[in-house]
């Protein structure tokens, strides 16, 4: 058994489910103080006058704090955030002021004692009445409430349209949607005599938080530690520093006592980051076989209140549209906009699940009118191994075809399509995304120490963060696979920013690919340091030897094979004394996001997927359930296959949510549905049965040909979900979710009752 | 300023001055649990049955366990240790059982109800005793109750003796003293869900202890790990894993839960280990105008019930004899005898202070006999740099005659010597002590790992165990200075055997020194490669560039620079990508110890260190005060002079302790005094005035010429004290302590009032 491509437990399976596993929310520290957040009431809004004094005076408080505690640096990609509020409030929820005390209950009283005083000013809850000539400002220095326009134009697309021998122009609507992960925002802040400060986080980049908050509160990096304990589930939303993270930190500094921040499920909902609602037009010219000849996309992006990562979605957005089907001249227009509404930024996909609803829903539409199959119009379109995008996009691997052809063969999709009983529907959707995402800096790089025992065990420390899917076992078999011993042998610590090395975080499913490829280089030099020793040992040219299963051996001689662990003794407990390390680091060949026009290959390898997702429609009520989902996927080799089944049926069963169930009911502003009553994720009993099929198709620059697979597998189910509506009752639903009460308005209104 | 040779605050001071620093009992952990252990109360019998029915059934307690639950395995220098006995009990406080319990006060009352049935057996109390025929076997697999024999000839001693002019034969004694940390022996053991241990302990050796606790609980490596919190003194008596390390480790394990036990004081005395008593007999000849023809040594050394570290420690005093004072001809005898008295180990010095107190005390006697004064004798023998002695060691640096000098110029010696008024009296003795120690493993290895971060802040992780010696603060120094940033911009992460790389731990006075070099390389490496980035950025040959005080510049062209974090960020925060580390290991050029005869080289460099006791003795009382004590000091070129003061002052008033006050009283094996109000360890108010003179002699291994310091200046201050003693009131003390009943009985014996 090999330690890649075999599917194992993960290695911190049984810590998690035992309860062992240390959440950040499971850090009791001595004389840890609660902290709570007041937060606005109103989407927008000066504040004129905070008073804390009978909040201050509460038994058990010790210390308030407001805006003008906190530095007013400002952050983020185009930085327009601050710790605390200092001037405005810009959405019900944004942070004014900060408690600590000795329980979270004192904390929640002492949050009524202050009294702000606001002078309320009219706000803007559509991108559109952002836009409109004279509309209050987010940010007085961003006019026009346009925080970022990507313009790109590849090819030509007047010449592209008129060329077509048709034209298909469509709207489509994606809703904001929360991450839900089951763990909240947790930090824990403390700081030590020497002015260094340690903060515990449920964070999926704890470098990026240690930089961001070094920079805010005036510090040098090495006096600020971000400890990444047990996450669980991150999706993008963790990837933030939000309000909490500062006010720990300048909590804990004001009163010499650590101090613990928890969101509760409603802070989770209303105050977090949402995926950005997406307003996506969509003109498409195609030939009459099918082949994509121009594409035209103009895209407004709701960015609520603050930017966090809405510009680098926004960025990234043409560069979706022409990776997956080829086609000539393509032109994108996009504009992000700030309202008074909850700030939107990452959730998995980036973007991508929005593009690829209205693009491949539309796939159908302009399919049916060429009388075409959707497996016949992908087919003929499907981009392969070697293709450059014109934005520059490189595949270095691509087995997009072979997902199609696989997940149409396992479903029996020819069969079915457009021949099951009423109700019953069948429909598919293509997908990708990145493996990494080189925007925010010049470079995403990722490093790791590796340390071979003289026992023969392994100890891998690497900045990666596991925030619940899995990374730690995949890096600990990589780092097992690459020396050539078990996996049970490696230990792993990982996501410290003092004990392990530099790694950006995990978010553009870069986890496997690009901290997988630093583990696998920093074992390789160990290996190299090892297999030198083991070389006098053996009386070989290192360079013929070989390992596996824990020994090495001469290439040819299984004979000649010593224990790996008899090798380590002989470097370090020997007259040598060297211990067995290696350190290296990985920066993939990728290039930067072009910010103002989305172009660049932003990742070294993309993984494709298709879905073919059978639906069952309740024509008496709108009710949509997803029976089955077929999945085929190029993710590359699998590292743990177990591991990629996981993050497809999670993907899954979230973009499902994304399609049917979820959404936000507001008025002026403000979330009337932040609880899981009422917020509808799905539950165990909405998930379809969900069949995986990997197709190996090994990338060259991956580690063992691996590839990410966090995000992909969202990015076709909401299509997917769509074109079997359509096939089930001849409804074609633009605007996600699809409620029951929009399908039963739909039917009631095409009078259809199925496409047949 | 420069980071090194200058006076620094440690950087754990402030931590440690407002009671920040977590030592090991300030942990708490969920559910944990307290131990404690049932001890022997005789010095020998065999366990006939232990009943602990009524002991598991008290309430609160959670585990009860004896050596029939803790693996058998025997460890130690040459195993002769268990976790917990399993056959026989071998000196009064042998540990017997273990108890876990919900509060300590529950453990200790379950021990009351742990029955142990005993066969007493006759002990063997002295090493008389224990090697007359048919003596009771300590071991019995070790006949004769001895568990070392040492021989050493070099030259030809019979010969020397022949062609002396003078040959002097004395016997002189030292006793059993303790190391008296502030802090205890304190363990908390933990098990994770995965079967991996986690060891917090008051430890001075984490990576031996991780081994020798993976060794007797059957684990790889990678399944425990050791982490040691800030340590309250260690002076070699933390080097050892005892009966609650491995207690603490299986209560653990039995209970589920984490398990914390914490050495009381009369534990600390009379159970953890002690400082060997030894009877050395010392032959001297000498030509008359003092130079030394020939020494011939014989030592037996009271083992106590089990070896530690006590067989190498022998093994070392034939080198100890050799390398201060040159002598041709040399003849070591020493035997390492069993009995049933609490067992002896490493304690400062290694065994250097007892063979020097002998030594320097004869040079003394010898001097009057000849007619010389102690600084002549001393001169002429004095060894100097270059000297290679007749075991080998090679003296790549040595200023003992400069230490002489400046001792004897700014103490007055000449003026004061024999000079003194009536009770008053000087004297003066040498010392040297290695730097790391090579002798449990074939190496001496350490090693280190760096990081530049983008701001020019630099993180250092180092194996090595800052025990309060200042360990972190010399080795942060040394990051800076080769890097060429301030000290301030430095942090360490050190001596945790997961997130930390490899070294042997803290003893043989190696840290500054191989700890030290180990940084340096490693802060080099990353050093190169900051300016290969640099070079880039200043358009120079990286060769061309120096460092300092935070910049690059091109040398000869102080107006080219940059700052230090202008190349790191050109190196990480760019399209390059790469996070500036470096990592090494340093294994010094010295021979392992050759155990049967005291041969080699086993270290890289020797410190040296002359001082100068003023002493006052009260001729009513016998009691004696030190008045002051100059110290010429050669330990390299001081990394942080303020610490080499620091190890001085200790030194010495350590020295003090065993020079006049410290012992047990014991009858039958039996310690009568452990206690801090009885076991008289000196207090603030005895101490002396010290003066540190360093005569700045840089060795040239030594990271930036330093050596270690930690041990050396304890091994003068026994005879120095001794000799002005007899300056004094005209008494030879040749048995430790020179207690005011010995100096009363020896004054009225000699019937004389003092020298002169």
């Amino acid at each position: 058994m090999t330690p890649v491509g075999t599917s194992v437990q993960r290695i911190d399976g049984l810590a998690k489910v035992t309860g062992q596993a240390a959440y950040t929310d499971d850090l009791l520290l001595p004389g840890m103080l609660h902290g709570r957040l007041l937060r606005s009431p109103h989407p927008h809004a000066r504040i004129r006058h905070i008073e804390t004094r009978r909040a201050r005076a509460l038994p058990g408080v010790r210390a308030v704090l407001t805006g003008a505690d906190v530095p007013g640096t400002r952050y983020g990609t185009i930085p327009d955030e601050q710790g605390l509020a200092s001037d405005k409030v810009r959405f019900v929820g944004d942070e004014v002021a900060a408690v600590a005390a000795v329980d979270p209950e004192a904390a929640a009283e002492a949050l009524d004692l202050i009294a702000v005083e606001y002078e309320v000013l009219p706000p803007v809850l559509t991108p559109e009445e952002a836009m409109a000539e004279g509309a209050p400002l987010v940010h007085e220095d961003r006019p026009g409430n346009v925080s970022r326009v990507v313009r790109m134009h590849c090819g030509d697309v007047g010449q592209g349209l008129a060329e077509a021998d048709q034209v298909f122009t469509h709207t489509f609507e994606t809703q904001v949607v929360n991450h839900c992960p089951v763990e909240p925002h947790v930090v824990v802040a403390a700081w030590d005599a020497a002015g260094k400060l340690t903060v515990w986080s449920s964070t999926q980049t704890p470098f990026l938080m240690q930089r961001t908050l070094a920079e805010v509160l005036g510090l040098p990096l090495h006096r600020v530690r971000v400890v990444k304990p047990a996450v669980g589930g991150a999706f993008g939303g963790k990837r933030e520093v939000l309000g909490l993270d500062f006010a720990a930190a300048v909590l804990a500094r004001a009163t010499g006592r650590p101090v613990k921040i928890v969101n509760d499920r409603e802070e989770e909902f209303a105050t977090t980051r949402q995926r950005h609602a997406m307003r996506i037009t969509l003109t498409t010219g195609v030939r009459r076989d099918g082949t994509l000849v121009a594409k035209d996309c103009r895209v407004v992006m709701d960015n609520g209140a603050y930017n966090g990562r809405g510009p680098d979605i926004l960025s990234s957005c043409p560069g979706y549209l022409t990776l997956l089907y080829r086609v000539p001249h393509v032109r994108f227009h996009g504009l992000l906009v700030y309202t008074n509404n909850p700030p939107g930024s990452a959730m998995r996909g980036f973007g991508n699940p929005q593009i690829r609803f209205a693009d491949d829903s539309q796939m159908d539409i302009i399919a049916q009118a060429l009388g075409l199959s959707p497996l016949e119009i992908r087919l003929r379109n499907a981009r392969a191994a070697g293709d450059v995008t014109p934005n520059r996009g490189v595949l270095t691997s691509c087995a997009l075809r072979e997902t199609l052809e696989a997940a149409a063969a396992r479903s029996g999709f020819a069969a079915k399509w457009r021949r099951l009983p009423r109700g019953r529907g069948i429909g598919m959707a293509c997908g990708h995304h990145t493996c990494g995402f080189k925007s925010l800096m010049p470079h995403d790089a990722s490093s790791a120490a590796v340390r071979i025992n003289e026992d023969g065990t392994v100890h891998v420390a690497s900045g990666g963060a596991d925030v619940g899917q899995g990374l730690d076992t995949v890096l600990a078999q990589i780092a097992a696979a690459e020396i050539g011993v078990p996996l049970e042998l490696v230990t792993m610590t990982t996501a410290d920013t003092e004990t392990t090395p530099f790694d950006l975080g995990s978010y553009g499913s870069r986890g496997t690919f690009i901290a997988g490829n630093a583990v696998r280089l920093a074992a390789a030099e160990a290996k190299r340091k090892l297999l030198a020793v083991a070389g006098d040992l053996l009386e070989a040219d290192p360079a013929d030897l070989e390992t596996g299963g824990g020994r090495i051996w001469v290439r040819g001689s299984p004979g000649r094979a010593i224990p790996v662990a008899e090798a380590a003794r002989a470097a370090l407990h020997s007259a040598r004394g060297e211990p067995v390390m290696g350190e290296a680091y990985y920066n993939p060949p990728s290039e930067r996001l072009d910010r103002e026009t989305g172009m660049g290959n932003v990742s070294p390898a993309y993984s494709f997927a298709t879905q073919v997702a059978e639906v069952e429609v309740d024509e008496a009520t709108g009710a949509v359930r997803v029976l089955r989902v077929t999945a085929g996927v190029d993710g590359g080799t699998p590292i743990n296959p177990a591991g990629v089944e996981g993050q497809l049926e999670g993907s899954i069963v979230m973009g499902l949510g994304q399609a049917l169930l979820e959404g936000f009911a507001t008025r002026r502003g403000v979330i009337l549905n932040p609880s899981m009553l009422e917020y509808k994720v799905p539950q165990a009993s909405d998930a379809p049965h969900v069949e995986t099929l990997i197709v190996n198709a090994a990338d060259p620059g991956g580690p063992f040909g691996a590839k990410g697979v966090g995000e992909f597998a969202l990015v076709p189910t909401l299509a997917a979900i769509a074109n079997a509506i359509y096939d089930a009752v001849g409804v074609r639903i633009t605007s996600l979710p699809s409620t029951p009460e929009k399908l039963m308005a739909a039917l009631r209104e095409t009078g259809r009752t199925g496409p047949r």
